[in-house]
């Protein structure tokens, strides 16, 4: 049976980095069934995501860790590596709307998502018979002005109790407190509903509305600690006239958040969203 | 020989409207080959376009408009009438980069644009052969910090001389002072490189790499005194990824510029833009 | 309570047409909400939809009828008359694919698309829990090569039972018998995973794979007694590359089918959709 | 001064290809700034485009040749090595329609098609002003029914004479004989008026108008001797509607076409389209 680790690494660009790495793979007897690389020549920076195959026997993931660590070190890599056979544990957390909801257990239902999803957080009780149909476990955790921290405090202890590798807001309508985005920078995925920087806040279709554009989007980011400015993984448009009221733009909206939340979603699953600064390198 | 009227209303909504106006014209005996309305329902504000057709005489411009008079002061409407075989006469402005104007001098060429380039003015001595060569004049009117005022001056004067319609900034990266731009309001077109209100501004694809968005784009857009703020009448976007250098940008958005101010001129010249407040309705 | 109607209009294209039409309806009293025209210059044919609000009490539809037929028969029309508040009654036909069947009762379900799904026919039973899930009678109806009549009579008098408007086949892999077809003539809906008329028949996916095409399809048409081969009524396209294989054409795919089809089944139930021969008008 | 070097090379896929050519690479002190690679999972073939910066002294072309030589064999590669401030010299060829023509031109004059183009063939002589203007020689090839054979011989004539590297047909709307085809296999570029596979042959647009389709498209692709059957190098749509007559289809057509032309060209200069049997790996 084949056996495939995915490797990624960003570094500063130099001389010799393919080289060494698709070497020490060689030696490994891996594949290198997908190879992406990127050097930025703003910031001297160079990615690389490859995806390697063992037809026979593969290395355990520790000793192939502890055997590309000097080489690492050469090159003063950031690095991980994982066994593509392990999903990600990823925590979905929403409030009343269920098309983000829908899609993405669909999505994961038919095998197209490639994770575990341990429960769904909501501060409503409205999607839970939609989520237990799936079988997954649901939270309802209530969010008002003065419960708020205590309501994250739990929302925090459920995530953990789970193991959750990575969260998902999809179209979870509260602002997650700033200790949380910290402890899991890089592991929250959010879908704004404007393409950024436009119509950042509160009710993006109404301000694109007000503001006459001929198009509306959708953006999936990564959660930082200011609000709808992390590093974008995915963006698109839809197309909107002047006959188009607010609810119109709205309904456009639940089809490109969707789309784009679930690609963001999956490129992120499969590791190939690396963070570069208040950006993204995505090897879609 | 047929003969082709455009009659083109906005007024507050109400019953009969139409029924007043398809009377009219089957009245005058003109046949409606293309009507377009729309319903503002939250200004209730009603718009509509006919193109009229007449197969014998058609009832001279003037009269049809004294005719017309009694029933446009029933409904309080702002309205027009337009000989549809009377081409606007456009003056284009621009600076060093050819482009916008090798697309719309080449549009205008095949008969794709229905105007009249009385003149083309410019900032830069640059495009002169390029002009000529289509046998528009080419006016070269330096724009320098100490004398940009008698620049405007010389500017509306010769806009004024060919008694232009209208003007489009075909990247003309000079701002019009307020004066031009309140006595020709409604009628001066600027393509800006960004997918407003993102990136209004200087060096829009900068910025744009800078926040690592994964879609650019253009507007077009009437001009007003406040910058990039104007009425939009069409954008578009063209998707980008982490290998793009600002370069790439630049040039991708030329593509997307020009292409959106193309398709926004030949709107206005078919009188299919209607202004309401800040924004359009555009009769595509 | 406002009440509205649509009035659905086709007929050769004479001088008058509007004028008459907006004059009964003034004359009942009624608002033009939205009004869509078009001459086909080729055909000189008209077609019209308008749709009409009543703020007071609105005529019985079967009076307006009665009193709009004389002109119905001035003109040569084929016209009709909906209640927009009536539903129409649509049943899904599936297979064994659940995306687009999803996509739909979760549009249903919050209300987007405004009809009623009486029932679900498959020729599997992988679908019924998801299908009663959502309140909705689920009828499994196998078809094996030597059942396939009494397959389809079954089929046909299940459709009749709840008395159905329509039929979509949301990927519904079978192909319907020629008599079916004939009764139900511009009321069955069929989503095709190609671009049309690429790629018509079986495993169109594999079809553009072989072709090496950069951009696959999808296509929502009525069924005619001819293969793939109905008049259009929604297309899309997405972008693949060299590194895609036939899955990747098939989970995109699945993308393009549930948009394309949700599109043209909310158009034909607000009736927007008027057949021209073997093409459609669509007032979208 | 720094200087570039393309490595393109396909073969049977196999473990240690990367490995090998990157040690190489690194081994004559050369940076891949630009790294392409591509295992078809079907054929299991091989396919790699390597961009390479020499910062100091880069060894003669030749040489790096004859040193890469041995390492080729080994794989069983085609490949071909170019130097990338080399040029390759194109031959454009028109008959009336401008659009394809003006659009290369202008992006050739400011920089963004990377070539020579040393003449521009045609069968008609209307656009013979527009590339003289540009300084480059135009000669005009009447193709009559019974003059056809010489005016292909004085074509390859011309187009030998010039030492092209390859041919662009610009709306060139006369088939190449088979011999002409077979000469110059892989470097002859056409833009077709469709959305191949649909409407291969004469009339395009009046065909898509025909049958109904929503969209309409445009395909940039290699020559071969079977008409429209080449390599599919890129492709692109536009959305249209009922509306729209053929005029409208063959305007927007335009659009689609240049643009379509001008990314597969550009990528062709680049050796960034390799042909893989009857389809092509495009390292976009």
């Amino acid at each position: 049976m084949s056996h495939s680790y995915r490797l990624i690494v960003s570094c500063p660009d130099r001389v010799g980095i393919v080289a060494r790495v698709s070497n020490f793979i060689a030696d490994q007897r891996g594949s290198i069934t997908e190879a992406n690389q990127h050097s930025d020549l703003v910031t001297g920076r160079f990615f690389m995501r490859y995806e390697i195959r063992f037809d026979v026997d593969a290395p355990p993931i520790e000793q192939f860790r502890d055997t590309f660590q000097p080489i690492a070190e050469t090159f003063g890599m950031d690095w991980s590596l994982h066994d593509s056979a392990q999903r990600k544990r990823i925590v979905l957390m929403v409030s009343r709307a269920s098309h983000c909801l829908v899609d993405l257990l669909h999505r994961w239902n038919i095998g197209e998502l490639d994770c575990e999803i341990p429960c769904v957080i909501s501060n409503h009780d409205a999607l839970r018979s939609l989520v237990e149909w799936h079988g997954i476990p649901f939270h309802h955790v209530p969010v008002a002005p003065d419960t708020k921290a205590a309501a994250f405090d739990e929302t925090e202890r459920l995530i953990g109790e789970v193991q959750a590798d990575g969260v998902v807001l999809a179209r979870y309508m509260q602002i997650l407190p700033p200790g949380l985005c910290r402890r899991y920078a890089g592991r929250v995925i959010n879908i704004h509903h404007s393409f950024l920087p436009s119509f950042a806040g509160a009710k993006p279709y109404h301000q694109a509305y007000d503001r006459g554009v001929k198009l509306i989007g959708a953006t999936c980011h990564y959660v930082t600690e200011e609000l709808d400015a992390g590093p974008i993984i995915e963006q698109d448009v839809h197309r909107i006239t002047h006959c188009h009221t607010t609810e119109d733009l709205v309904r456009f909206g639940r089809d490109i958040e969707r789309a784009v939340l679930a690609r963001g979603l999956r490129w992120h699953l499969q590791d190939r969203v690396l963070i570069h600064g208040s950006k993204t390198v995505v090897f879609a």
